[in-house]
């Protein structure tokens, strides 16, 4: 097959966006200046992240297909925590010439395939030399004529539930650290998330007053949406659906409660909403107060946790 | 003012965005899952570039302020190109948690005044640590009810005209890379290129055909038009509008065949398209030839040159 260096930046661009599924919304895909991606609502909903090679992925511990699953999985949570559809990606790559070509045909692969689960198409991007491997991935999604879902809805009274897994990326994490290969479920949830994509359009069903997909930690996420409504979240920790791979370990609750990247959704709803039975109420939302947590767990202030990629 | 390392990523992803200018298409900057930005055509045109440190600017021959300038001008002429208006930018940044905060907020000044320029707003983004700097930018922009302006257009018989300045920058990273300091307008072409924006609203009136922003090289960059189009062009060396300043070199129309980075306009127009005196007719449009190459130089084929990130 050959590097990344034998075949030039064009020709491996070339390669990489023939052949891409191509949905009805895209207007004009790789190729020229730019694309052209309907946006039918009248706005775009945007969001872009960056993947660092060993911040955010290491190559021995996962394959591109897998990173490549992950770094679109990511982003479409974004769209999807907006109450949006995604309708497309654009993925800019930084590589070293040295590179197998097939290295980045199956992060490829991975990219198109986690798009295909929400409809969204890779419509465009850019390829560069770089010493160690950097993805950057930005999501465009429709609004369908609806409200975005915001962090700054949540009002005291309304229910807080979340719906996905809790905590298994960062148990991954946790055994790849250690050496450890097995359990392999723990593994794979850390090496390829799976954001439960329907939980928006549930949550906007059931009336959520806030959304976000669980990106940082649960604890931490929603103190932004403590932060951006002026609310106080309190979760009863034994209401919290912590995995039952999770049971026997005894970091399982501080798994489910900080752990990151498992792109699970959490959101605010009215106390009588209807949550369909996926959706697993955490506790409630109350008034802000003065120099009070804006999270609590079981009505105690928590220590520090989440995702902090500069302090970690 | 100290380090990105000691006020952590969020910390710095406010200090970055607070203060922002928000145009009237911005209906919901940073600070969310994602981004909402108006779309009224009901189509969004979206482009991605990366820049890596050492591969597209260095820290040692530009600052903070022009790499922001740059990197934003290079994705706004993306836009501009397909004839649209540039609405938005998502900015993703890897840094050293060892780098002055003040950097990135030069960064970001540069980023938000060529913004300006064109009426876009930074929307969002995202902050990583990474051992080296890396800038991904995505720029959005709005059609107008319009169709895009592609490079598939070019038929024969039209003109080819540019507009903007060929060869400049190209000039000024030979001078840099030969430890030289002037003549300063050329390294400071290098540093910041000047894209004249209005090519895009001109070359749209004018009834352009084929229309792309010059950022690997005058001749390289028609290719791709001839390519797309299945076209031939040809362009005629004396019409080439070589910047004065380059005129005693003896690389002076190399330069302006070859040079990337100016980030001027090329086009393909009606033989009696009424152009604005700011554009200048360098060559034609033929039929594709079997085996021919797709641009010729006074009718014969030329050299590699142009600019393949992965082949420099």
């Amino acid at each position: 097959m050959g590097t990344i260096g034998e075949l030039g930046e064009f020709g491996l661009i070339g390669r990489l966006t023939r052949g891409l599924p191509r949905g009805p919304q895209v207007e004009l895909g790789p190729g020229d200046d730019a694309a052209v991606v309907a946006a039918p609502d009248g706005r775009v909903v945007a969001t872009a992240d960056l993947l660092a090679e060993g911040r955010h992925f290491r190559r021995d511990w996962s394959g591109p297909y897998d990173i490549g699953r992950k770094a679109a999985a990511q982003n479409l949570a974004d769209v999807v925590a907006m109450g949006a559809r995604p309708t497309a990606l654009l993925v800019g790559l930084a590589v070293p010439t040295g590179l197998e070509t097939a290295w980045a045909e199956e992060l490829y692969r991975g990219l198109s395939d986690e798009c295909a689960l929400t409809g969204a198409s890779i419509v465009g991007g850019d390829v560069v030399a770089a010493e160690r491997i950097t993805i950057a991935v930005t999501a465009l999604g429709d609004l369908a004529g609806r409200p975005p879902l915001l962090r700054s809805g949540a009002r005291p009274g309304d229910l807080v539930a979340v719906r996905g897994d809790l905590g298994l990326s960062s148990a991954g994490l946790a055994l790849l650290l250690d050496g450890a290969s097995a359990p392999a479920e723990l593994i794979e949830a850390h090496r390829r998330p799976r954001p439960p994509y329907a939980a928006g359009e549930e949550a906007r069903r059931a009336g959520a007053t806030a959304l976000l997909d669980v990106s940082d930690g649960l604890l931490q996420d929603l103190g932004h949406i403590a932060a951006a409504s002026g609310v106080r979240v309190d979760v009863r920790s034994r209401q919290v659906p912590v995995p039952r791979i999770l049971g026997s370990a005894p970091d399982a609750l501080r798994h489910a409660l900080t752990g990151g990247e498992d792109h699970s959704f959490a959101g605010t709803f009215p106390r009588d909403a209807d949550l369909p039975p996926s959706w697993t109420v955490i506790g409630t939302v109350t008034e802000e107060a003065p120099r009070a947590p804006g999270v609590t767990v079981d009505g105690r202030p928590h220590g520090p946790g989440g995702w902090d990629h500069f302090r970690r």
